[in-house]
């Protein structure tokens, strides 16, 4: 019996600037039938903001409370536990935080602040965990696809590097994290074992979610490969082709 | 029975640019009993010339042949091996190689770059290494302490960065590479357990040169810090005050 579904966004709804195929209509699909949802995402380069743009545009209704992303989840960690961050993200991103620490920060978050890691900035951020700031990672993904088509270095070296230096693990916000999971669950009121999450990447997605107790649906768009759901133990609950599919899937077992 | 000393430089001989007390004297003494020595130093800063200069000044006489560093050891592993590289290692150490790949790379050499290290050049060096180049290493170091008294970041975390990226291990080619220590013992036909290793780094020095089947002496002096000599197992051989103490202990098992 499934209530809820975490969707991702890249690779499931849109590629680029393009909607997949039927993806709009399938999550119009769903908010008909009355199931509850939440975009789960690591999107790390753009501010909420531009993220709801961007859907409204593909023609995707979606509220600020419905869109959970490590930007916005960091800003919520700091908030909640008083703490003033030295900030080493995406340019993109800085207005989802509060203004950063001048001085002695209480918290370092890194992301995929790309050319602004230098020395400089890696050093510094070395220096305030060395004096017992937070640590924390919007994501630790190894790399990504680059504008020239070849592979780019993402945030997770860069966190892997402070990491080696301190002797320390980040706490990571985004996906595969349990906590990020169980976060947009919460905000739906909803147990993991009635909710499945859709993705294209096998192990953040849906080995991610999986751990943390849903069902994980892995789709054949965006950067799936051939032989992708044999790499992980369990496997996905199911492989479909895409987003429409997945939602046939829900609406079957989400009879009220 | 002890034939041949390793001698660490930096906090062994000197620390900055004088002479520890009664090191020069210390050196005297081995070479005036016959016993065979190499300096085995993790120095990536300064080319070989500038660190012999030095070693004159101080009133220390040592040919190019007794002083391995990881530099000269890379230098010679890329030549051994038909190797063109891409470096990115401190602008003083540059002259210690050939001319680097323009274009791709069979190898990569990640040293202390400090500055030298930027997204960009860090990605450049990752592309090299995704497209197959050796991966090599002058050091692993995580900190180093600074000219302002602050700890920063040292060759190790950009290492860790790159293989976190790759998914791959580097080759480290200074302390406490076994094959570092092997190459200076072989230089001096010398087996193993008939040699011995000052310094004062209780990990890279000593429990590196122990486990290549050195006895291993740790010194109290430069980075030394009080109970270093129980964070390694096994324990250091010896802890001596200084070189002069190192000397004696060595003079005491070289009668020949």
């Amino acid at each position: 019996m499934i209530k809820s579904v975490l969707l991702d966004l890249g690779g499931v709804v849109f590629v680029g600037d393009e909607a997949l195929p039927g993806a709009v209509d399938a999550i119009a699909r769903l908010r008909a039938n009355g199931v509850d949802l939440r975009f789960v995402t690591n999107t790390t380069q753009k501010p909420l903001r531009a993220l709801l743009g961007k859907l409204q545009k593909l023609g995707i209704d979606a509220a600020e409370d419905e869109v959970f992303m490590p930007g916005i989840a960091a800003r919520r960690y700091l908030a909640d536990h008083g703490l003033r961050a030295m900030l080493l993200v995406h340019p993109g991103l800085r207005e989802d935080f509060e203004r950063p620490a001048e001085g002695k920060a209480d918290a370092v978050v890194i992301g995929d602040a790309g050319t602004s890691f230098s020395y400089a900035s890696l050093n510094a951020a070395f220096r305030q965990l060395d004096a017992g700031a937070e640590f924390l990672a919007l994501a630790a993904n190894r790399t990504f696809r680059d504008g020239d088509g070849q592979l780019s270095l993402d945030a997770g070296p860069f966190v892997a590097a402070l990491e080696f230096a301190t002797g320390r693990s980040a706490t990571v916000l985004g996906k595969p994290s349990r906590a990020f999971f169980e976060a947009a669950l919460a905000s739906l009121g909803q147990p993991a074992d009635e909710s499945v999450m859709v993705g294209d990447d096998v192990e953040s997605d849906v080995a991610g979610a999986m751990s943390a107790g849903l069902a994980g649906l892995l789709v054949r768009t965006g950067k799936y490969k051939d032989g992708d759901e044999s790499t992980i133990d369990p496997r996905p609950t199911a492989v479909v082709a895409d987003l429409g599919e997945a939602v046939d899937w829900v609406l079957d077992r989400a009879q009220s």
